[in-house]
């Protein structure tokens, strides 16, 4: 099996490294315009690999990527503190577009895994740049969201996250949100859970703040960013283990950004190893719809603006391109 | 890590054998009146062992369980073809008694895990017997049936069990039941998964029939036993699993035998390293709670009755270990 | 990947059992002759697959073996108490062969691993008749002789079988042996780990009996079969793992049974996604060399006694097809 | 399980990442004096731990390492390009100073694993810090050289790393060597088995040079430095694993630094649950003795050198201290 992955920076390698301990790649190229950074994470990413399986590990060119069987896609200026996901747009379209060219011409049979945010955007422009069966196209979305909801969830409630069934979902950024309607832990809802539940607060009704957790979830990346100046380990976890899953056909549901109506968002979907599956028909309450639309929202235009910008002679795009 | 198993039959070396696999055991001792079964066994897995982690594997006396961190009980006699659960209760008691005198004396921190059928009833009867914390002591209930249950769910609807979140609880036995209210896939209620689901037959509302499907799970040992004379293999996987997943600590929620009121009956529970750590409050329809306290009338019976020859002077149990 | 097992006995459901728990196996059909055998554990097998990863496993005919992967073949006669592996070749002889032709009506690209003995004799017959390239097809060999054997050497001298590089090789029989002459514990030659070493007994100059923990080896399986009647979970484990690692594409040194000059005997060698990747040049010293050619002929006589069987008109062979 | 690690930098990170793979710790503590830097690593680790198990991950004080069943250092200045591990030395021994009495009051029956370079100097001078049983003070020594060859071995000869038994021995740096006479793969001798090749260069008498794959390993950490600045996923990796087998008690041979004579150094020893379980006794040629003295006396000599520092009244160290 053979992974070919975009980007040889902070998140890429993480992908990359947490994948080798599934032992179930034989074949990793790391495609990074900066080559010297490429061939030193791939010598200590193809070291590392004999503590599991032997991968041949090493920096390629887009040709490399020839039959790959998932491209990742992490290349890209990551988030700086302080700054919106949307901020990053205009910086990342050129890149994901001459990566889409490549992705048509070598690996057209590949399933892609988009990272480089804003995800949600940037998976919508890889769809239409390599018209692709829009199942075979997925962006991380609010996997790594829902993970880190799951897992803040397992620490306050002792309880694995493997039985706690929440989700966030919508935009990878801030108007993500959970729909409480929903959310289960052992199969009660999250909310009479927590009335019922022991380490109830006195003179609380639950133990656990919703709104509280979910922006904790939201503020996470900034927060982290802020610290060590960027997010790389989970959301390399995730992503081999999604990439693990789909390839053992798991048919897990997952939140990846999938496309729905004319955007792509995070939300409920089966994942196998024909891509999505299925997307889940989650039932929302009106509140949560109506979160979810005004997500949709944002995206959406967030894609018109940069198309606008993509339609326009002498764009700025075009003149970095022209550079 | 040491675990020592009563019992070297068909179930009891399925969970030797299934646990190997997770290079977590140091030592694993097998308990057979038979002790030419359990020298042949235990001789098996030890070269089996080799393929993972040396693991020292014997034949051993009562005395030899000392110090074991989980003791799991399969002795006892089999179900035959066409023979209720409740059948057996007579011939196991007595086995029974004896081993919870062995545990109490040799293995009072370790954590019981009893399979032997009528597990339910049996395993109230250990408790009783040991007097232990009831958090230490679990029978594995229904934990199989939900196996079997996510199994032909996953199976018909082509998702992951990890995303099924569908119990059978009650007890082990004809009277266990599917809670349709609080099943879910996806974060989706199973009902309106069903409805809105592409593969529905048509002029029906949904594509399962939840009833058949349970039926499937209530019958499926009688089955296996008619075609093969036991089950012993999906048992062995999920008590291996039971005894990995409460050795790592991870919380999860399982549907074990554990003490609700006066009974031991398969219920949510999540399970650590203290045994139960908690009893998920299951939210039940009114139907659905009546079979359940109908389940529990069935198991506490079944109790009540063998208490009484347990109490009679002279009793066909005192005969037996007369002899 | 899709995995086909002749013979739903004990050795059979071992290893499809075993290989459950890799999560690399989406299909699994049980060919058996008892078609009730063979239902009752796919049964089984399939609901123990969901603790790991759903495996669609049931029950079919030779033409449900289309498309495998690998086809493991454990159908035939174990042995009884007493009974040498050669005793059994001609009651197996025939069940071979017309599971060779399914193979080669069926399968033809598969990698076929033969367990039913006499492993080495069938396993040249298989070749012979399906005419398949000798790199896929495989006999277990001393795969499970050598795991004995490392597993032995572990519990003896305390150290893990992963850092003992010791092999049994020859025939699957009373022929096979240790070439003690490149044996290595560390990387130090066993004899002399051994005179090193601080647990030697006293008055003596090694603390091992390398005849005896031989002979050990040697004499494993008739006292398991004499205690429990077949030994399944050992020989059930190496096969599943050889099977991972053959997907895997590990290239890791086994000792399978493989073509060497005019028969199919247990050697060091390869093995990868091509099956049989390179036979080992191990060096042997006169001794041990003398002891590979009196295996060998111990081998080539029992194919020549068989092959005349074959040839002649109205032999018991087709008296038994024909009834 | 828990383990706690000083300096949550490249390194560090790494062998935490790794580890959550492992689904083995229940904490981990990481310490840094860069408090912002060990906050951000053990948020974004604790999410990652949700893909495995969840795992109370936070950035802590020396305090909180108590109790700990691994400590793990990897606090320093990492080597800078151009520069030898030697001239970290005395940067270095301020710091390991400090952390040897943090867990002489806190950790005294931890197993310590130390990685700061130059790594065989500074073990020793924790052993001599901490006064505690050399047994249960290692380095990882030349684990990461022995995996590094092991890796484009079987790269090159198209082996699996775990049928080759290849070691690199000394002090981790430019003395270190392989010990040829005594390496194999699948038993066979390297120099035999490359003889025999069938990849073998034309003209030549083996198709592999012995020398430069040696150089190639000695010079890898200088080039990755020089590519990406750093080498950690392979460190973290090896690290990782050795944790997962000691912690197993599995007894595997590895090449950590261990105390011989008067130096810690890279040798094969046997590691289990007590730390260093036995030194393996190595047989070496007579060349490959002297280059096993000549690593020992470069070691040696930067021990000496750094006590007459220590020893200084005033002494740069002491200096430093007062700041
Ligand atoms: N979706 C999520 O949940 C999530 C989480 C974390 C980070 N991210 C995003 O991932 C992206 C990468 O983050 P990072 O921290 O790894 O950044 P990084 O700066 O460490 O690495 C990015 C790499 O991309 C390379 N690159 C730039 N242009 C390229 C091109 N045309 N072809 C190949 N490589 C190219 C750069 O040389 C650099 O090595 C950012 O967009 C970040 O916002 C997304
Ligand atoms: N709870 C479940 O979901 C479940 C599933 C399958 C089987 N079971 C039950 O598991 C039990 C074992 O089934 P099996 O198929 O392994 O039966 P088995 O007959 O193959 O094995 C039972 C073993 O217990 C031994 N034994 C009898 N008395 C003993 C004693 N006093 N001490 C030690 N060993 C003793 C017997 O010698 C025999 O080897 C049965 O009660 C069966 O109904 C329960
Ligand atoms: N090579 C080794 O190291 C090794 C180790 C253990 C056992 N074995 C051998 O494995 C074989 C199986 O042993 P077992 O204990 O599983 O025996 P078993 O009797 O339990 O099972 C054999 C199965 O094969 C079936 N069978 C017979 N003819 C068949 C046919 N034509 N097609 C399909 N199925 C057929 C039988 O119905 C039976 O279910 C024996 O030959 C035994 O000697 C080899
Ligand atoms: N032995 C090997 O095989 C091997 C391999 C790679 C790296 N290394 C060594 O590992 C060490 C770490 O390398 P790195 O790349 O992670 O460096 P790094 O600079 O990325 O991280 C070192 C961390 O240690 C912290 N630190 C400094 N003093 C501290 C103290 N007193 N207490 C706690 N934390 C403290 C720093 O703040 C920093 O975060 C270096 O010495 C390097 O040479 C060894």
């Amino acid at each position: 099996m053979k992974v070919s992955i975009y980007g040889a920076g902070r998140v890429g390698v993480s992908v990359a490294f947490s994948l080798l301990h599934y032992s179930i790649v034989d074949k990793i190229v790391m495609v990074d315009i900066d080559k010297n950074r490429s061939i030193g994470e791939a010598m200590d990413l193809l070291h590392a690999s004999g503590v599991f399986k032997y991968c041949n590990i090493y920096a390629g060119d887009p040709s490399d990527i020839i039959d790959s069987d998932f491209v990742v896609i992490t290349a890209g200026r990551a988030q700086r503190p302080g700054e919106t996901r949307l901020d990053l747009l205009i910086d990342n379209v050129k890149i994901i577009k001459s990566i889409s060219e490549d992705i048509k011409k070598y690996a057209k049979d590949s399933i892609v895994i988009n990272i480089t945010n804003p995800v949600d955007v940037l998976t919508y422009l890889i769809w239409e740049f390599t018209e692709f069966d829009p199942r075979k196209i997925i962006g991380t979305g609010t996997t790594l969201d829902t993970l880190r909801l799951r897992t803040l969830l397992a620490q306050q409630c002792g309880v694995s996250s493997a039985s706690i069934h929440a989700y966030i979902i919508g935009e990878h950024g801030d108007s993500e949100f959970m729909p409480l309607s929903s959310a289960t832990i052992g199969g009660v809802l999250l909310r009479d859970y927590c009335a019922d539940c022991d380490m109830k607060a006195e003179g609380s009704s639950t133990c656990l703040d919703f709104e509280k957790i979910v922006e904790e979830v939201r503020t996470a990346a900034y927060k982290i960013i802020e610290k060590k100046g960027a997010t790389n380990l989970a959301i390399g976890a995730i992503t081999a283990k999604l990439i693990d899953s789909i390839w053992k056909n798991e048919k897990r549901v997952w939140t990846p950004s999938v496309l729905i109506d004319d955007v792509y968002i995070g939300f409920p979907a089966v994942l196998g190893r024909n891509g999505v599956e299925k997307i889940v028909k989650l039932k929302l309450v009106d509140e949560e719809q109506e979160l979810l639309e005004h997500s949709k929202s944002v995206i959406r235009k967030a894609i018109e603006e940069i198309k606008k910008v993509l339609e326009t002679k002498n764009s700025p795009l075009d003149r970095i391109s022209g550079t």
